[in-house]
């Protein structure tokens, strides 16, 4: 049904397509997990341009690829490809589609995956965009929800930490207005989410806001944190306040639900405590291995696989 | 035929050879279009020894040998090879012929490649060695004029652009000297054709130099454009003002012939003007698209698949 | 019998497993020489950590990895991995067990392999971290011994150069006081082998210790040289007097058995002259190559692919 699309943003995925993703998503776990070698893909190549690095993002979609049979090339940094030389953009994505099936792209500026799909008649798939979407992480923090909890609608979910600067929290929360959720921002004053976000989203979800993580610690079913980042802070005293205020532990999970899971789009820093790794709430490694059987589920859609 | 030689020159490619490789070109070609996967190079290594970057020439072998159903490990990149540790060349081939079936080298100093290929006896591949050749590009470029006229003979050729440091040019005019073509050397004064090259050519085929484009617009058959380095030119203006006069745009080509096709090794910067993209005599993407094709027929002919 | 165990140090590997190796080198020997294709690694993924870059090593497992219809993902480099953003070790190797179903890493502190594989409930192989173990070097090394020799008790071993920081022959060494061999250290005074290494063998087999390479020529069975360090030296007409005096030339191949074998894990820069690689006693280039199916039995045995 999505053969042939790009998916530069998770607004280019309905409903009933999120739905067969999930269920194909579904099906590849059970093959992964079942150790049976899948070879739908074999013969197709799946390109890589990777414009800044985002190393689990790229061996996430090559692990995906290769699990299916398929094949993977690319550049994983601008330095060692055609754009030190002055090629556009567009050129690059005309040169992938020479080479591959799949184009999946990163790029350091908002728009470019927009722009590199205009190019070619190709799938192409955002894999980060600065402050843009991030379409396949979305999809995978979705799916994390759904299969540890059997539906989204009825969670109530907080999202933890930078929030103003967190690409990823903002893909989500757009998202996750397509259910019945109730939402919590929990971040520090300086890092709340950006108004024309929240406007998106304050009619159609119960959304609250506080700067006190203890307030959501009984209630919240899922806690999605992200990372504060240190660059962020003229004042690195400020910084390490907030990330003391911030930063889950085991003494922060025990007020929560014992079904309560965490989430956290990785790389962590100091935002989960490993001691936290333990615990049964945390989900943050599950949900990252979540990303192989979603993004094969997405490549098999994309090339019409299941045909 | 040419089953274990090595490519390290277009010399090193007889007549029939040549006939061979684009006969087989053809073949892969209707092999890609159609779908189907091919294995034939299945349990096979490419292994690319890349002394400089080059991320197309280097893509396009490993998009060719992965559509062959044979696989590819090596380096894009010197820092991160065992060379940083004083290796020698000769040391890094007898390594890459352990851990592959054929090899394909990139370096910057001339004769490298043919260096290399003395230490091995697996098939060695020139991907550009310094101002030396870069065989596979002078027969894809040869392979998209056969393909797009039915045959070289009787074509009206210009080269334009920096005719003196272009490698591309120079190997590819010395291969042109086997057909019968006529050839138009279009470049400023101080980037024309080095005259050991002309002097190896000038008694077997008809070559013309000028430095005004607007000659040749009417009459050539194919634009091959070359590239125009910035920084070749100590003045700036001098570089502006020549880019200028030699950059294709839709004025120039409303004044080509219909059936006139451009031609550009990539990557281009200033010297096509991307509207000429969408106009019917652009060719230099379907010339790029072409060398996966052409690198699979010859790693299928130096590897003796097709026996 | 060793499957799913990880191979941080030699000492992990018993000798009747040891013996496994060897004995599925041989027969991955003989599919590799017949060039007949195996696929029992299909659908599988080993992933390459290197956080500092080792082109042979990390080339040696991609080729032993897709000779076996396996495939491979990583990366060669810390600067292009999550890494830079604060990652922990911990971290990066569970997200390769999301990945891949056999880990090989490569770091530059010691302890690290060991540290990764209790994260983690795949395979993990030491490549070499710091100056600790590299223990699939060792094997090969003691493999090509037994190869080339039939056995390896009863050898006269000289190991040559560097002793006091080569972690290649510390390893070696601890490896060979299980055999029955004489081993000779020859060294500059300067770089003698760490006494904490000679105490653990020391009563186990029979030690000498010489700085005049010539003793040892005509006796010797195996010459297993290892690079001198230049930027080991302040003073660097040190440096070029010691290359003079423990570089093998053919001169002193001269002086050597018919039989005897020279071994160098390689890079080589100025221990062994180019003149020797003709001789019959050289041996290490095939020592390099035989690192290929000593891995593909290694991945085999520890994936469990001939149950």
């Amino acid at each position: 049904m999505i053969k042939s699309r790009c998916i530069v943003s998770i607004d280019d995925v309905s409903d009933s397509e999120m739905n067969e993703i999930f269920d194909l998503t579904d099906r590849m776990n059970e093959s992964l997990e079942s150790g049976k070698s899948i070879t739908t893909m074999k013969g197709k190549i799946l390109a890589t341009l990777f414009y800044e690095p985002s190393t689990r993002t790229r061996l996430s979609f090559e692990s995906a690829m290769q699990r299916l049979g398929g094949s993977t090339l690319g550049f994983s940094d601008v330095k060692s490809s055609s754009v030190s030389k002055g090629e556009t953009l567009a050129d690059t994505v005309r040169m992938a589609e020479s080479y591959s099936d799949i184009i999946v792209i990163r790029h350091p500026l908002e728009g470019s995956a927009r722009l590199a799909s205009r190019f070619t008649a190709k799938p192409v798939i955002n894999a980060g965009d600065g402050s843009g979407q991030h379409p396949t992480q979305t999809l995978l923090d979705l799916y994390t929800m759904k299969k540890e909890f059997g539906k989204i609608d009825g969670l109530k979910i907080a999202l933890i930490g930078d929030l103003k600067y967190g690409r990823t929290v903002h893909s989500l929360l757009l998202a996750l207005s397509r259910f019945k959720v109730q939402v919590t921002l929990v971040s520090p004053p300086s890092l709340r989410i950006p108004q024309h976000i929240i406007s998106k989203v304050k009619d159609i979800i119960k959304i609250e806001e506080t700067d006190v993580i203890s307030h959501v610690l009984p209630e919240a079913d899922v806690f999605y944190a992200t990372r504060i980042q240190k660059e962020r802070f003229t004042d690195q005293n400020e910084y390490q306040s907030l990330i003391g205020s911030y930063s889950i532990d085991s003494e922060l999970v025990s007020q929560m639900k014992e079904t309560a899971i965490i989430m956290h789009p990785l790389p962590r820093v100091d935002e989960i405590n490993p001691s936290v790794d333990a615990l049964p709430q945390a989900r943050y490694f599950k949900q990252a291995y979540y990303g192989v059987p979603l993004r094969m589920a997405l490549i098999t859609l994309l090339l019409g696989g299941e045909n």
